[in-house]
């Protein structure tokens, strides 16, 4: 394999800016070479297992079937970046287990834009419907993030462009990912 | 990317050796240090998308998402064999339509063992279960299998030893898949 698999979790409150660096990043290591590919949370979900609904129990299974799906790619040398609000702290320590005992490298990133500022944004209408009262349960509202204790990086996009949160997280997340493995 | 992308669908019916020529194929594949996936159409449902049922519907939408994970694979240079019954004509049309219109090498490999010696193998005991009445809609007894009419390649593998087909199905069905596509 001419270069390493890797598992980067983007995880944060809606409208939090975690598809949008995982998309620039996946572009920058396109461009760099590098097998990359963006597993978003929704996306997975109405592509591959549209039967999940937003209930705990199938978040839970979303974030797992993810985990699973981010290790196939991964022992092909592929650098995964997934997307996901990924709220509770035992789904996510599930996935790095998964991943480091598979071999992987796992980069748990907060995406720790503040709820006032992902609220501004709205990028989905999600906070909107919300106030309207057309769905409920809505993470950071009134269903919970558990806040992560200690993810490798946390970023604030509402703190720095994403240009500089992209470069930080191929930095500071993925150190020499970005190399075949044989250079090292 | 090192190596082209390319999938291999064996096609068959239950015990025909589907599973046992890709899990051979995959050996001997990973031993010459090519990329290269099984997607087995059981075990991907269960652990992806276990919501799916063995009716005719849900058959079609599993051949149509293990379609869309190889197409994944694949684009990562990752040469995918899928065992699947696929039982219909339409829906493996309707893989290779995806895949060859994403720029991807699709080979259809009827793995076409008579049925009276897939009973005699009953590898999973499918064909005692329906005689006993536990199981009905078996492939190949009271549900129907469409035979491709026209397949990249055709194996029987009770005229043939598993070292022989899988020989053939890595030359026939392959080609130059083995070598990296900068030397081609």
């Amino acid at each position: 394999m001419p270069y390493d698999g890797a598992v980067v979790l983007l995880t944060g409150l809606p409208s939090s800016g975690k598809s949008t660096l995982a998309r620039q990043a996946h572009e920058r290591l396109l461009l760099a070479g590098r097998p990359a590919e963006v597993l978003d949370g929704d996306e997975v979900r109405r592509q591959f297992w549209p039967e999940l609904t937003l209930s705990s129990a199938d978040r839970s299974a979303n974030l797992a079937r993810i985990a699973a799906l981010a290790a196939l790619l991964a022992r092909n040398g592929v650098l995964v970046l997934a997307a996901a609000i990924a709220p509770y702290s035992d789904d996510r320590k599930a996935m790095r287990v998964l991943l480091e005992g598979s071999g992987f490298r796992f980069h748990e990133v907060h995406v720790a834009t503040p709820l006032e500022v992902c609220i501004e944004r709205d990028v989905k209408g999600l906070y909107a419907r919300h106030r309207r009262g057309e769905i409920s349960k809505l993470t950071g509202v009134d269903a919970v993030y558990e806040v992560p204790a200690a993810p490798e990086l946390t970023i604030d996009t509402s703190r720095m462009s994403v240009e500089d949160s992209v470069s930080v997280l191929l930095k500071g997340a993925l150190g020499n990912a970005f190399e075949p493995a044989a250079d090292r």
